[in-house]
């Protein structure tokens, strides 16, 4: 059976766009590991039939990666059973997928804290089903905690529901009112961090898990570096600085953004601010990404693609982008440099991910790496070099 | 005082962007016409110190061209007792400017039916003096009509006094509730129609002034030209096709002016359909030109420039792009084509538009004229030029 889920979970994983690679496990358990600090909520993550898939991205983020919450266990009835980590990385972690809410309760000696709606679909709405769960949810006392474009808070039912029982909704992607936004003015080119955006040649292609790892990776090696967030998912995670770029309005998407990078400068003074990056400068339907280099003004920009993808995810019509002209239309939008190129490495064997790390480094001009699956050091290496004045600690002492 | 009131229009013109042509009257005096007719509600447009400056274009487009309402007056205590055409324009049009609300209701036997909040701050946020005329306004039983990013629907004060006097909030930039707005699909490359979208260098340079006029000019040649406005002043102008881009979650920008496109050209079977850009491809702060573009796919678009413009309205720190580095970013950005550009003789004698229009056309290589001082018929070939598969009615017979 274990060989058999696997499988299943490689071919799941191959043709949907997540990340499944071989050789990741200390890393990952290290990350889990830190989430589960006691003292955070707990939280059950709602992701029906979509674990694992692209528009579960929230909930794969939430299960590899949380601060905010200590997640309990992830509701998929059509994976019930089976171990969270397992299903996304081939690596248990301790997180059970199970078949309802219902189920969850049985499991733990106390009601979980919170449901979080782990769903990320592209139209950003809700359907009537899941309505369901959301009012069994409250019912039983638990917050909500949304990603949805479709705010739940607004909602009359769920509404009154939620004051009726006390607890509380939070809708991720809410942004603030528009009268306390902020226009860009510039003020971000006063950074003194060295700003490095990380966009990609898609959706859902890891732009949020290279992000994470080079801060890591960077702050592993003595270099001051936070990572700014511009998703749903990493505001769930509990990135301390970010903003939910696709829910702004446009008028004030540039301003919002610089706003969030002067403010944690000026908190961290750190020496770099990476910026997650939504979809892909070339996307027809999500080209957030244009906000994201004017708002940030980035020196610097990161390629994450992934080569075995065949089009954009949800977009069966839509072929992916080169990367070289993904690189040229970054370059040309915006007075940046691409200083690398990240991998994903969906539907690919190592052999292939070594090749393709091979012949693009030589046709791009630019150093490749797979933050999951080769060392960080490579990862770190791509800033470091492009930016000799960072100076890091030894690899020994940092190791 | 005539020419005393001349000088000053056009000093204050010069200085703040709007156009000031010397020989347009009859052009304007007949779309004026036009707007007057019977049964439209009535309106009185709030600009109070904006008149005619960058930040009153909402005001200044309505003047101009209003088909959704007839404008009776315009609130402006500094520019009280002019007429409101002859401020603009250097040609009266028989809409004063008043100084405050009370004189405009002494002006009139009947209180007007609309309180039209003129301005467009780059801030989209309403001071707190402004506050007590829109009350008051509704405690006359004026309805209210809004292009503010602060919807006054959700302001609890003015929602309320708006229920009590049976009065109506219209805010212009409000989007459709989240769960119907739709995602780019790419049914926009179906359409028939020829789309052409009106880019501009900046802000409030003329981008919808210049595609109101091409618009007329073409169908007066047979071309069935439609126009699809993307702000809050052509909406309010009230534009039969258009969608407030400025305010639509980034999420659905693309797909939401997609729908519009596609409606429009499914009712009205034009041969070509115009959009109208937002701020400016480059603009560090307003980039919704990238939706634009994703969302409508143009074939062709149109650069409207102001060759005596220092630097970015409202942001005097950064210097204006050269027309020829816009039209390589946006020919990098979409797969498109600059087809000529169009001026805004803000702060330029005639002769100075001649010579610009002389100089652009041969760097660029383009067509160049000014929507607003040259004929018409100049626009029209722009584009008939560039599709020869348009066949015009012969200008003898469209004249």
């Amino acid at each position: 059976m274990e060989s058999d889920h696997a499988e299943n979970s490689v071919a799941r994983l191959s043709t949907m766009g997540s990340q499944a690679p071989p050789d990741v496990s200390a890393r990952l358990r290290s990350r889990t590991q830190k989430a589960l600090t006691k003292g955070v909520p707990t939280a059950v993550v709602y992701c029906e039939r979509t674990f694992g898939q692209i528009d579960g991205k929230t909930a794969n983020g939430l299960v590899r990666h949380s601060q905010a919450y200590r997640v309990l266990a992830v509701i998929d009835s059509e994976l019930e059973g089976r171990d969270s980590g397992e299903v996304l990385d081939n690596v248990p972690n301790g997180i059970p997928v199970v078949e309802d809410l219902e189920a969850t309760i049985s499991l733990e000696v106390n009601i979980p804290d919170t449901l979080i709606y782990g769903m990320a679909p592209s139209t950003g709405k809700m359907s009537p089903t899941d309505r369901g769960v959301v009012l069994d949810a409250i019912a039983l006392g638990m917050n909500i905690v949304s990603g949805l474009h479709e705010y739940l808070g607004d909602d009359a039912e769920i509404k009154s529901a939620a004051d009726a029982a006390n607890v509380t909704i939070r809708d991720i992607r809410k942004p603030r009112p528009s009268k306390d936004m902020r226009l860009f003015d510039g003020s971000v080119s006063e950074v003194k961090a060295i700003r490095i955006a990380v966009l990609g040649t898609d959706c859902a292609i890891g732009k949020r898990t290279t992000a994470i790892i080079l801060t890591d990776a960077l702050n592993a090696r003595g270099i001051n570096t936070i990572l700014v967030g511009t998703g749903q998912t990493g505001l769930m995670q509990g990135a301390k600085h970010g903003i939910a770029m696709d829910a702004v309005p446009p008028q004030f998407c540039c301003g919002e953004l610089e706003r969030v990078i002067v403010a944690a400068s000026c908190g961290d003074e750190p020496d770099v601010v990476l910026i997650e990056g939504q979809g892909a400068l070339s996307h027809p339907a999500f080209c957030t990404s244009a906000f994201i280099l004017r708002g940030s003004q980035p020196q610097a920009v990161i390629l994450q693609h992934a080569p075995k993808r065949a089009h954009r995810c949800d977009f069966p019509t839509m072929p992916m982008p080169e990367p070289k002209n993904e690189i040229a239309l970054i370059e040309a939008f915006s007075d940046t440099r691409v200083i690398g190129i990240t991998l994903n490495h969906e539907a690919m064997t190592d052999a292939e991910v070594a090749q393709a790390i091979g012949s693009l480094s030589r046709t791009l001009g630019v150093p490749v790496t797979d933050a999951l699956s080769r060392p960080e050091v490579h990862l770190a290496d791509m800033v470091l070099s492009a930016f000799p004045q960072l100076q890091p600690v030894p690899l020994v002492a940092a190791e």
